[in-house]
């Protein structure tokens, strides 16, 4: 089978994307191609194979891999960029848990989850982990409306049997009997792109009977883990006083079971985790979701993640709306390089500052990875791609390359300059 | 003479804007009265005796005061969002010299200026201190553009007699008495709201003999003055073996007799300003710009702008672009109370985090107070207002309240939120 028989395109533009955490690949001229929306890779002359490909020209656009967001809240969305005043377990009682539990209303759920979709989709992100609440029919709602949306999605329903306010908390039982049910109503939905992510919201509002429980759920139905980790000081003290017999807070993931090699699991913040609990997310393969806005907004501190990188840990990117203000991924890269500046200026000057390739990295091939080949355009990978309209943001200089439109993107743009957006070599905008 | 026979108007909306910087005053409906381009105050009711002036209804937009920016370097504009991988003393060196040296040619200066007084315009600002270059051709075709755009500002040519490579630096005799030239060109031009202001760049490049000259250039034509301080710690060490005479970088322009009571001054930065030198700045008035993200993306620091507000010293805040990435104030805010929760978090305890107030005051009341009366809706301030479209921005609440608007507005909009732009009771866009 030639090219052309087969379903593709070619891209035509400046082309940047990541090698490997410290690597970009830059071209100022070059073509993308998708053949069944994978990657063939990318060229500064189109090789003859591809020539008979529908070509589109940008215009000299800068195209680069969509982004992952690792880790947000769909039902947050609404009062994001309010509420900042507090730290997070003030903010989960004053502002998130009133807000969540208002999607047990099916008519809010669909209004507010229309909004969150359809900005998903006009962002800059393609792929995402998403938590939603513990409202079967709501959380449903949620993935038909990703699934339309074109992006790729893991959507989580939350289970929380403890320290919950009575109004939004469940009883251990229901809460795994209840996830079970959604798992197959799920799985009935025949979705392409929206599968189910087992959601334990974190330690402290989950006993390890009900993640134990969970645990086998994942197992069963081959479901990848969602929750949070080590996000804010007073959190895990808390955690020590609720779970005595470990060693750390990640550790009563490992003893309830769901932590564990087998299971593919993105642990949200990691923002003081030690030497000791660094060493058990790698032994299991977890993803950290390093979430630089919401860790600010609320206090919580700043995450290593330069060191995880250097250790080889797999880390992406996250806006983690609502603590995080916006969805933008972008902002989410300049944020994550801005923050490890001050941690490294103000709390530890042996952690150097993340670079521009790092964040760039941990936003597509860091986080994608989690999704299987994504966020690249080496072979073999999603074809996820933005075409990006970076020269309509105003300059005096004509000498741009490749990288600096890209830098100057992250730093200065949004939304209204993404011209395209391509996910799995499907156009969706 | 009744308010009808004066020029002003009515605006009705939402209004927000600090009473002092713990307090906002926040109508859900009120009118805003300007008469000759001063406000007259906000009213839940419109008094009678504005009954016939012209009314504009702005259909439930938000109102607040347009913002100052205390400090921005207009040629470092066509490089923001790049170069911001090193450090202030090799930044200038190999981004920002080069780059203000292309302003000895007039093409490029009309070219960029214009981009940079059209974005200016555009923007949330409405009144600046900006500098420009060492150039007094492109520095006057700055102040005609600045004064065409409606906005109300402050422009200097820049002074620089050492440690400045050779293609940009000036003798200390021409570089005063081309600063006087400038003046008196200025001057000639008959601007209304765009004024000089004497700009000794920083004191690594003015030697003292330099300011003590801009001090009676100063004093001569009663211009303001506006410099850097005690930005980066190689930047202070150097100052300390620059003028081994000084007790600190303050004390470089008190003992020019560039920093004192009779001069109105604006010191950008101050992020690593001791005790010792808050008392020089507050003893003589001088204004501070706080730049959070300049201060970040250069790894300077975080200034402790909450002690200086509750110490009583005057505090703006500004973008610095291009150490700061965007001339956008909205951003500027929500970055002051960013920077301020990490260096809290991780870097000194006992000074809290920044306010929504208080960042709120420092854009409008605070940095306004370096041009007078202005940045409030007080009765007696100048009508600087932004009509904002801010509920175009998604969200499925219904019950916002005035103030979470506002706070909304700053951590999720930018230019295209803003639909009226109002400057000393006129509009500009």
């Amino acid at each position: 089978m030639t090219a052309k028989d087969r379903s593709g395109f070619v891209l035509h533009g400046a082309v940047v994307y990541s090698k490997d955490k410290d690597k970009l690949i830059c071209f100022d001229d070059a073509y993308a191609v998708s053949l069944d929306g994978i990657s063939e890779g990318v060229f500064p002359f189109l090789p003859e194979e591809y020539k008979e490909l529908p070509l589109i020209e940008t215009g000299g656009k800068l195209i680069i891999p969509g982004f992952t967001d690792l880790h947000i809240h769909a039902p947050q969305y609404q009062f994001r960029g309010n509420g900042m005043d507090i730290e997070l377990l003030p903010w989960l009682e004053t502002y998130t848990f009133p807000e969540e539990a208002r999607y047990s209303d099916l008519s809010y759920a669909e209004r507010a989850y229309k909004i969150f979709a359809e900005e998903l989709k006009n962002g800059a992100t393609v792929r995402a982990s998403v938590f939603a609440t513990s409202h079967t029919g709501a959380t449903l709602r949620l993935m038909e409306l990703l699934e339309e949306s074109g992006l790729v999605t893991l959507v989580g329903r939350v289970n929380m049997d403890r320290n919950v306010p009575d109004y939004y908390v469940e009883e251990t039982e229901a809460s795994i009997s209840g996830t079970e049910e959604w798992l197959r109503e799920a799985e009935k939905k025949g979705f392409s792109r929206t599968r189910p992510v087992i959601t334990p919201r974190f330690t402290p509002s989950c006993s390890r009977e009900l993640m134990t429980g969970l645990k086998k759920l994942a197992e069963r139905y081959a479901a990848p883990v969602q929750s949070h980790l080590s996000e804010n000081l007073s959190e895990i003290e808390w955690v020590h006083k609720l779970e005595p017999d470990t060693s750390c807070y990640a550790d009563s993931y490992v003893k309830a079971g769901i932590m564990n090699k087998g299971i593919p699991c993105i642990m949200a913040h990691c923002v003081w985790s030690d030497e000791k609990e660094q060493e058990i997310l790698k032994d299991n393969n977890v993803f950290i979701a390093h979430c630089p806005d919401s860790n600010t907004n609320l206090s919580s501190g700043a995450a290593p993640v330069k060191c995880y990188l250097e250790k080889g840990m797999n880390v992406g990117l996250a806006t983690d709306v609502a603590g995080g203000h916006t969805a933008s991924m972008i902002n989410a890269i300049r944020s994550a390089i801005q923050v490890s500046k001050l941690r490294n200026r103000l709390y530890d000057r042996d952690t150097k500052a993340l670079t521009f390739e790092e964040a760039f990295y941990m936003a597509t091939k860091g986080g994608g990875a989690f999704f299987g080949k994504a966020g690249s355009f080496d072979k073999g990978y999603s074809f996820d791609a933005l075409i990006l309209d970076d020269l309509s943001i105003p300059t005096a200089r004509e000498d741009l390359s490749a990288k600096e439109r890209a830098e100057r993107f992250i730093y200065l743009g949004d939304d209204r300059y993404i011209s395209g957006k391509i996910v799995a070599g499907k156009r969706i905008r």
